[in-house]
């Protein structure tokens, strides 16, 4: 029967790719995703499928029970795009201004519903059941998998998988990580309170920018020193602003950046030491601040059976090159949500396009197609592989 | 006569503070005190004192020959006013959107313009010539003092004296120094030309941020470490805009500041050791950088003697209370450059509100126009008694 | 027979203790351990196995060659001691004043020692030949295991394996790596040349001091910036020293400090970092500098196949209750140069004293003598595995 | 009578010249310069003027009284050498091995008691009093100067005087200033107290070498940000102490130096600044810290009418040449003292050896001896000038 399912998957390419193209025409961003979640909704309608809309949001959740016994597997695929202007030249180009699928999940949506008109056929075969996870809001923190698990709907899933098309990875290639796979991503705010004054007379002011200066300086330290050099962080300051006049020393100096980790304690450690660091910064000159730091998504913490299913079944889809191991991304996802819960995986499918080099995020961004029938049979071997692996 | 011309000044009060309190309410900035030019123009006009107008841009000088033999003494009087909107609720409030006398330049103007008009009737008992020097532009770099000296008209001055109505100086007091008395004021612009990225992989990036701050730590050492103890002078970063998003790397920090010195050696080291400290700062990430640094007014650098006949002869007036040697202010004037070029002294005259504790070039600066007759009359003292110095 | 030999270990457990507490009295110092090494050359001696003593200085390595077909297999032991007093208060403190055995390589010695005489009685079934690697001079780079692998002396053995008693790792655990175990340990001094002078006249000077300080506090940045933040590496100045007098500048500041990697590029990137840093740090003041570089052992990155092996087997000594991957440690071996060589695994043998918690190089360093028995019988199934796995 | 005394001097030159070598001869450092002071009181003992040795310590004080009415005027001279080795090679080289007079306190000493010798021959003719104040310990805080005052025996001075030869002024000049003249010398000693370890491991330590580096950049700022431009500071780390091995992160970090100041509150204000950013440094550490400030001399700050005298009349000695206003030095005198309690004036009289570079405290500093005159016509005319102008 699986042959026969990755046939009939590959025979739903060109479907695939009109489906992908469409979405791809009519992004919405984060939050906003109501058409794109009418359109999955009336595909599951259309199949007989039974659905539930408007899950924590514009969540769709559809259940197909096979006759067999098994566990239930939910196969995520989110569906919200980016406040991009689109600047490639295709004919399926954005038509929604200022709106972009400029990170491939119009590429998640076909591939699952694609499966999903694939399996609905299979339904007497197939073993336990089937749960097609349409996430809204991936892009934008506090995310849709949160509000999607609260509602409960999750609740008798046994375990859940996921993929991202990744467009700096080989077609054919294959990659995750048994435990850590992707950062967490925070970002913080630290406003410095000084006192502004004439440029001429620097002592009578607390300098912001200079406090703001040696406060940049000083927070390298965390990473070279504060931390077991085992572990992986990074603490970056992305933004400074201070200052209206070239002859006027500020008021404030505003610093903004990001914290990326894979650990809760890692950081923990760094939030205490970024606010033991500004506190220092502004002593001398008796300058207040104010340190806004808000959590991001957690890392997305693979479990290592899940992700081993994933490896060890990969090549049996025939495109698969190389199913590999790899070095934890430095990015986030809010997949990191459901994993916190339940037993499963994430992992990359290689959808580079060779000569075109443009990464996530990017108005020219773009994926390779033939990567979505791989992701499909690769979620498709997840859910089975874990079926078999739980058989009674 | 000398006592006789002090009682016409104080009884041209009236009208001196009429004359403020007009060309308070039509401001014009620097460049463009087109009508301010042709009002001092018409009153000198009306005087039948010969005058000649644009000289150098919007200057006008009036020359007043005494019949009595003796020296050119230039006495000078700056008219522009400030980019600033008022905020003062009084009845001579600006009437001219976006510019404001915030600096004290239309009682300079009313007190020559005043001092004038007295003066016209003594000249037959008056020695050498009075040249009634109006200086546009002194608020804005390069300044109305320069073209005005290009022209050559004030070749045959023997000497030139100028004052401030100085806002935080107590009304009664006059103060100058001999020597240094305002600052050379200079602004420079750094650029940092990084690489950006991914707030997540600084490794790959060229942080122009991390190397701005690291640069702004290091210029405090040219002043702690590079320069003489016994100098004075001030390097400032006013302003640093780096990074427009939380979680990207920016390509680029831009840094802007002002330099005060006192000495155009300690002025040439400073600069030197600013570009050897930005390109240290740049080399460890093989980043590039733009220095641009623009020298603005040199120091006013008062001659001894001529400073000497202002605090000798300042209690000749019956207001002055104090007279006294100061140190010098970290602010800058263009009539530094009519020192370069002819003995003199510029001082300032105590102007302050009590209880109105607003500094110079704030929307709600303000004089107190009592001050007005003691400047006319040192300046007046000023001209008599570098007569009386030189007289054969 | 393997059973019988692990109970021929149990029964030699009083001897082996004897022997390490006869090493602990008379430590030598690297490169000077000429008793020991006699020591080591008379048991083998008196055993009757085949050895050649003075490999590559006071090596020495014996060869038991089994009757049965097989591999050669390396199994090593290093005997030097530390320049440390000991501070233990113990029936087997050292005699030799100034020397201590502080990083446990007695027992090494005696575990290997004590699997010789057992091994010996079953010379006719074993596969194989079995060589006994008695390494001088681990703790004094650079080492003793690089010559005596110079001598060619290693030349046809198949695989390598070693351990360590660790102090911190209790008792019947053993711990080890797939691939990088132990770091990479390098030393560095970097001489600031600048130029004194009085303490009041900063600006005549090269203030080398100052640009020590501010080089510290760069050198962050390595780690922080220029790394990817997936990629481990510590770099430490852990020395400091300039000036001779409170109000005299120093010429001079001289900074020593250690750089610990798990790869060779991230070791030239560091090298190259530290040389711009320097450089940069240096130029502001026209000072000159000496950089010297001294690489130390190069990472143990254990060959995953022979690791793999210890965990597995590991559990075939009773007395092991944990067998476990764990994190790399930042210290150093250059049991590295033999795993550059040939294939072969390091591994911990917990050795920790409960309530006793002195780190290796401490005065007070010790270790739990219970543990040479599990030592002996992990290095005996590292090669009974090794051989099993590559039988014909 | 004045011209007598200048040309009694000039006789007296031999005799001048034959005391300083034999004081330079027999060299003696602060607090122990015991056979120097009996070579002085034997001298008054001689002349029959009436002194009192032991005060303050080894201070001496001789009292000319002359017959005619007038003011008592104290003339300084310290007496106290360096623990030098004497580097040149001339006749009268130091005999006291690691002693030498390498500040020209030996010529001071010559000066002053070649001037009572000439004097006591004019005690008639005399106004006031004249008090030859020999004072030890100037070159070791807390000096001579303070316990001479504390005795009491200055209490009836009315001025006070004293000059010091300059080895970088030529000879022929007098340098004085009215007001500000030396600076004030503190010294400091910071001791960070971190937590050591295992250079691999900075997480787990508290790293007070990095601590102490980040404290020397962040000092830089206190001249540069927290003092007024106009004001005059030093604050120098000198001495930077921290780590004994290159792979161990040490406890602590010694950091010593000096602060040199004008002004009493500038003085405060930088120990205050230095505490907080000392306790900044430490803070993200949670390290501790001892800061232990030692206050020197004060800054000699000339009485302005006083210091006028010696400009003034310093021309009335054949041999002055320039008699001027200098700006201060960065260098401290005890002398300071004095000042404080009473109105008086120091200066410096050029005895520089045309080249012969020697700075003072060097081991090749000499004197050119024709200065000696000079300075003891420059005291003279102190006294006889104060007298002059507070006569009845």
């Amino acid at each position: 029967m699986w042959q026969e399912i990755f046939t009939a998957i590959d025979q739903a390419y060109e479907e695939m790719v009109e489906i992908r193209r469409y979405l791809h025409q009519y992004p919405e961003v984060s939050f906003k995703e109501e058409k794109t979640a009418k359109y999955i909704a009336d595909t599951y309608e259309q199949l007989g499928i039974p659905y539930q809309a408007h899950v924590g949001g514009n969540g769709i959740i559809a259940r197909l029970e096979g006759d067999k016994p098994g566990k239930t597997v939910a196969l995520r695929a989110d569906f919200d795009a980016l406040p991009i202007q689109e600047e490639n030249d295709v004919p399926y180009k954005s038509k929604n201004d200022g709106a972009m699928h400029a990170c491939g999940h119009d590429g998640h949506t076909a591939t699952l519903l694609s499966l999903a008109k694939v399996l609905v056929d299979y339904q007497h075969d197939l073993p336990g059941t089937i749960v097609f996870l349409h996430q809204h809001a991936e892009e934008y923190a506090p995310g849709g998998a949160k509000p999607i698990i609260e509602t409960g709907a999750l609740e008798d899933v046994d375990a859940v998988f996921g993929t991202h098309l990744w467009a700096t990875t080989p077609l054919g290639t294959i990659e995750t990580a048994k435990g850590p796979f992707m950062a967490g991503a925070d970002r913080f705010e630290i406003l410095i309170k000084g006192k502004g004054g004439h440029g001429a007379q620097p002592h009578l002011t607390k300098d912001a920018l200079v406090i703001g200066s040696q406060l940049v300086t000083s927070l390298q330290q965390i990473v070279s020193r504060r931390l077991d050099p085992l572990e992986t962080a990074v603490v970056t300051v992305a933004q400074f602003e201070s200052g209206t006049a070239f002859n006027v020393i500020a008021d404030t100096a505003k610093l903004t950046g990001t914290v990326r980790t894979f650990d809760a304690d890692i950081q923990d450690t760094i939030i205490e030491e970024m606010e033991k660091i500004i506190k220092a910064s502004c002593l001398p000159y008796d300058a207040d601040y104010q340190f806004d730091y808000y959590k991001g998504y957690p890392p997305v913490i693979n479990h290592a059976d899940e992700a081993d299913l994933i490896l060890k079944h990969a090549h049996e889809a025939d495109e698969t090159l190389t199913a590999r191991e790899t070095a934890p991304s430095m990015a986030g996802e809010d997949f990191a949500y459901y994993l916190e819960e339940k037993p499963g995986a994430f992992y990359f499918t290689g959808a580079k396009i060779e000569g075109h080099a443009y990464p996530h995020h990017h108005p020219k961004f773009d994926i390779d197609e033939r990567a979505l029938p791989l992701a499909a049979k690769t979620l498709l071997q997840a859910y089975r592989s874990y079926q078999e692996k739980h058989a009674y």
